[in-house]
């Protein structure tokens, strides 16, 4: 069994203790060499799943949150059912920050991920087309555009969480998640988050499933 | 004399104490009955200013600065140049973030505007494309997606800001200064920070060309 969470730019595989990203429209199909069981926020790329692995198949509808927050993505919901108590921050094409207290999801909000940043700067201007500085020192105030920009794409996203964090613990995980978590002195990251919300729900339906016999 | 500042996208016009703007294929030509000296960051618009009146002038050459800061847009030069000490928020397409200490420069920051993050969500996801609710409370943890990118947006800009601040004095000015201010203590907004530089400048060249007579 393969767990598969389709996103807006990458379609990330599980393989018990293996994981890879592929790009949609250049999926490795020697790797899907079983089920695949998948959720997805994107249906094109679902698509491309699809077409290339016949034996896919979508389990949102046994991923349940309990969340008073309409419309809230199943990536979200599979990364949150992992958590009982803290804050969950998914930094891929969205930065995705979600609150979970005592079981329950308390609310998120969402931010551009930092590629989407350096799209933004760029089609304000070209003069603002430059890559993010991952290194930059925040002690000192920017003195040329690049470092003008990184400052900007990463404090704003750092603070932000920070706001929502607070004393909580906060769970990193997607692409930027392992740089973004640097910035939090009670921080984990993980790869699994996402994965692990799968399976545990994959576990519930079995167990229901059984009980139902 | 009518004062002119070329952004990316609008060009600001000020007549003594008659500040318009317009959209750079629709510059209002009637308006235009005098000499117009301007600053400009977009060429493509620059050309279209020219197009439309022939007497106008760039003044870039008469707008200095002193600061260590490498590419400082024109329009944030003119807009430090008005005040001696403080933060100076340029939010428009861009949002600039300057520090004046005692007459100096010390550096700045760039954030996307707040239309341009309406425009990275869109681009991330149809499912975000959502308008900015600007009158949302953020005393509850969003609840849906119109409230989780707003969130987002204008908090990540606020903190931003904030952090840059401190407890200096905020001057605010482009199409969102007005919004943001509120959100600070000490924040002065006016529309007239560029053009009250390029009148600083203005007046120095003059005052230099006459002690040279």
């Amino acid at each position: 069994m393969i767990l598969c969470d389709i996103g807006n730019t990458y379609i990330h595989f599980c393989d018990t203790y293996k994981i890879w990203k592929n790009l949609p429209d250049e999926i490795n199909k020697k790797e899907l060499s079983s089920d695949v069981y998948y959720i997805s926020v994107n249906s094109i790329n679902e698509k491309k799943l699809l077409k290339a692995h016949k034996n896919s198949y979508n389990i949102a509808s046994i991923v349940n949150l309990d969340t008073p927050y309409v419309g809230l993505g199943i990536d979200r919901k599979a990364a949150c059912l992992g958590v009982e108590n803290g804050v969950i921050i998914d930094a891929g094409s969205a930065i995705t920050v979600d609150v979970m207290d005592a079981g329950n999801h308390l609310g998120g909000i969402i931010l551009p991920g930092l590629a989407a940043y350096t799209q933004a700067y760029r089609s304000i201007s070209p003069a603002l087309e430059k890559r993010i500085n991952f290194g930059m020192d925040f002690d000192e105030l920017p003195l040329n555009t690049q470092s003008a920009i990184s400052y900007g794409a990463i404090k704003s996203v750092v603070l932000t969480i920070k706001e929502i964090v607070g004393d909580k613990k906060a769970y990193f995980t997607g692409g930027d998640g392992k740089f973004l978590a640097k910035f939090f002195e009670k921080a984990i990251y993980s790869e699994m988050l996402v994965f692990n919300g799968m399976q545990i729900s994959i576990d519930k339906a079995l167990k229901k499933h059984k009980e139902q016999k």
